[in-house]
């Protein structure tokens, strides 16, 4: 993968409901607005997705890129 | 999102009350004054959010970037 | 190895399914679609293989490097 | 926030007395003699607070950036 | 050292078995294929050793450098 | 402080001892003799200081500057 | 000290026995080889010291200077 492909995969997702697992366990799901070159995202209509399928609301949203372990892009 | 959305986003919230979630659990809200490149914060007005929902007064603090999980900027 | 060498393991792995454990204990196995320069992985058909070998689907997914331990690929 | 205002608001403190919370939860208090880009702290009449409000006499000390989470200026 | 005298040892460790010691506690033996600047090294025929010498077959392998702790070459 | 500002505090504690508070709860008292733009620091005469305020003599020490949390300069 | 002091405590202590302390606890007892600008180290003879003063060889060995606390050169 280039860094056109990192870039690729995000940018069609731009739009679209990401999920995104961080570090120390939390969960998010949001709309993804937008994101840079270190992985920081912004996100609207975010949630916080509990264990147990529970979800509470956090609206707008930026995630620090480093907290994150791993991007669901939604299914294509 | 280029690195300006980030920016933009932030931007945006200068002069109102966003919502810090910090590594380790700390929550503080208070009033945006400025960032910087490592999203260090500037905030006036500070408070500490506590999980029982009450707040203790920080006043005007500089939060460092590195320990920020996610910023929620106000509700547009 | 020069850096052509990691690249070349993984150049070699594209397409095909790889093994990648990740810090604090969670393996994912996933078909490799690309990877950059920071290890960040691109993988579909991704799914978390948890100790007792069953596994829970997780699609498409984009894994920051700094999250990896190590990376199998498939056997040659 | 440029960089120029992270610094504005460190300066301004400069020769003032501020309260640093630190990773792992010591909090420090003491007279700013200055700082570098790194937010290393140069404080004087430094004392560790401790949850109480006891505090224990410090002296001088260099504080290493990459340990704060938060510096509160005094009040203006 | 020189840089160039870490790059003989694993140069000439190239094609060799190499014991690596992981944070976290993790032991792994491979034939080592290669490696580059940042230590990541390409391992054959790696297995993960336990502490009672019990081990379990890896395969190929690609260890990220940060990870590591120590690397013993084979004796000469 | 300008860069000049920390090296000038440390500059002024060459020849005297310091006493250094490591992450992880160390701490280490030493004759400093030099520092570098990481502050590793070298030491004589250091020894590490238990809570109970005995101490151990560890000799001549280099420590890694990204461990250290504190460094306080002699009374001046 | 500038770089070239903490190079010559270490330059001085090449063909020497010097004891490392690792992240972790972890004590390394060894005869440098060589060293790098990451104070990655080469060690020969090199044994792990356990807390009860019992050592197991360890061999020839490479190890990541950021997971190094101290480094202790022979008494001169």
């Amino acid at each position: 993968m280039s860094v056109d492909m990192a870039v690729k995969v995000l940018d069609e997702s731009v739009g679209k409901v990401v999920l995104i697992k961080l570090k120390g366990g939390k969960v998010i799901r949001g709309n993804l607005q937008g994101f840079d070159q270190h992985m920081n995202l912004a996100l609207e209509q975010a949630e916080e997705v509990t264990e147990d399928g529970q979800s509470s609301s956090l609206g707008t949203l930026i995630v620090r890129g480093d907290n994150i372990i791993m991007i669901s892009p939604p299914p294509s």
